[in-house]
């Protein structure tokens, strides 16, 4: 079988093919996800599924309701809820995404205009908080109370996080542990919540829903570690944002937590000036990113992804061995190595 | 008893006493629905609690949850799960307030200066996904799933209603099925679904959960009439928002469109220069309330609350007699007789 030959192949090497991997092998399920999305996007209101659907046409990785279909097969479910909730996982991310661009005065996701560019930011609270209610229906269609209050949980944990990455921001004395506070609300909550209601609906132990929701969040934390990486340092335009984003925005990640930390005197001087005060001048990002390169700031945040996706890889090892673990597995991979 | 003596003498011309009396008579169980929301807006992030504590210490008439609380006991419930029903109802009321000054860019709410004005836009979003987050786990709580379809059904519809009332605002085509098209949506919704959340708990028949349900959506289009009315009419204070701002944020409510309908050439001139061009003056709201009082719009669209208070009040006919009724009948008269 082609998927099965693709899959003995891939070696960390292949990691930007784990992805496709794990796209071909939950193709039929992930056909029927994209179709429920696109059916609870609909509305009378014409503007509602105008704009959810230029987010949504605008693709994605699709990530998320990925690992809820294959943590679901992968524990052996062959029913078919996994369907609903891995689109009411993507459909909370595509919310969040909607609401992210408004607090950060996006104009930019998934190289388009955002739809608060487009439609005004107005639209895009209220597209999200339809999305939001849309995406808890499709939960109760899964008829598991136990499901419905992992991902409401997740839910708030991620607006926990975006509030306090509000309060970071501009923040100098940001530490360390304020940053994976953030990250692992805001990212690594959803992931974890995404494959522990796949476990969940399986019926799954107690201990391999464990393994896969500590799978996930560590996954996440990986995940969002390079993405702030690569705010820094991407030089691909499919990564869809602009680089220096971060930067311009003044958000605290962690290669500014340690830079700041190494830094002298005057780069700290340079921190508060341009990310605090956000008196920023042409140069200055360039110039941040030479202070970050001085420090390994951005190395060293590589290195902290790389141990989280090792936490998460070995996360499934208790897990029956199958060709849904061996993506899961090269899916890490993936996160990591698409920094380069 | 006192509750039962003030429910005797509580006739029309006491609508003022209405709300009070159900308050009275559900005092008891609001405490703990106001323990419980406080419970709920608890958070590491400290600006989640003080955020969401400004708007709830503001105060407002918990309606909503009254509603449910009323509802609940009226079909003889002697659980407690009304309670959290009713917080997580106030929750998405909430929620729904710190999102809609958002869009509507508001400065004032019960009387107080809105938390976007306070703390930023991107706050108040945030804060309103976390405590719409937290009303899921609420209802969750409540172990039936067909109370967290109604109630995530109703949030979606908000949404759309909300939606809508972008798109017909500022556009003096919008004809009066637009208009109830979105007050149904935006406010008849959750008030209809307050009560018959209250009924299903209950183990009410289906014919008295309909009739729960229908009484809420007529009181809530009644309560939204009035409002709508008293945008252009209220010298009240308490009523905790400025007068004129439908009409300075350009909103077609059913006074505009009355009058649009009935008026001339020029009047119409003057509804498109101020509502949908956002051309204003000095003198123009003045001249805006001559025009609708010149063609009966305002007490009109009163007449049209009163029909709908009285489709709500006799939606609750077949149901068994008791203080709880009384109260629920009573109220109605509240949220018409508020416009004098």
């Amino acid at each position: 079988m082609a998927v099965v030959a693709r899959l003995e192949g891939t070696k960390s090497s292949d990691a930007p093919n784990a992805l496709e991997t794990l796209r071909d092998l939950c193709a039929a399920d992930m056909a029927r996800v994209n179709q429920l999305i696109v059916d609870h996007m609909q509305s009378d209101v014409p503007l509602i599924p105008e704009l959810a659907g230029h987010l949504v046409a605008a693709g994605g990785k699709r990530l998320r309701p990925l690992l809820t279909l294959a943590s679901a097969r992968m524990c052996g479910y062959e029913g078919d809820k996994h369907i609903g909730l891995a689109a009411s996982v993507e459909l909370i991310h595509t919310a969040t995404l909607l609401h992210d661009d408004v607090v950060d005065e996006s104009d930019l996701r998934r190289g388009r205009d955002t739809a608060n560019a487009v439609w005004g930011n107005q639209a895009s609270v209220l597209v999200g908080d339809f999305l939001f209610s849309r995406s808890f229906r499709l939960m109760v269609e899964s008829g598991s109370l136990e499901v419905l209050d992992i991902l409401a949980n997740a839910s708030a944990v991620i607006a926990e996080g975006e509030v306090a990455q509000l309060t970071t921001a501009n923040d100098t004395a940001t530490t360390e542990e304020d940053y994976l506070y953030v990250i692992r609300s805001k990212t690594a909550a959803l992931f974890a919540a995404a494959c522990q209601v796949g476990a969940h609906i399986a019926q799954s132990s107690e201990a391999d829903e464990t393994a896969l929701e500590q799978y996930g969040a560590n996954l996440g934390i990986a995940f969002q570690l390079v993405d702030d990486y690569l705010d820094y340092s991407s030089t691909d335009r499919a990564f869809g944002k602009g680089v220096g984003d971060d930067f311009r925005e003044g958000k605290i990640t962690l290669p500014v937590v340690l830079a700041l930390r190494r830094g002298s005197d005057e780069e700290r001087d340079f921190w508060r000036r341009s990310l605090e005060e956000l008196d920023q001048k042409d140069g200055d990002l360039e110039h941040a990113i030479e202070i970050l390169n001085g420090h390994d700031a951005l190395s060293d945040t590589l290195i902290r992804a790389r141990g989280y996706a090792e936490t998460a890889r070995s996360a499934l090892a208790g897990l029956p061995d199958s060709q849904y673990r061996a993506a899961l597995e090269n899916v890490v991979d993936f996160c990591v190595e698409r920094a380069h």
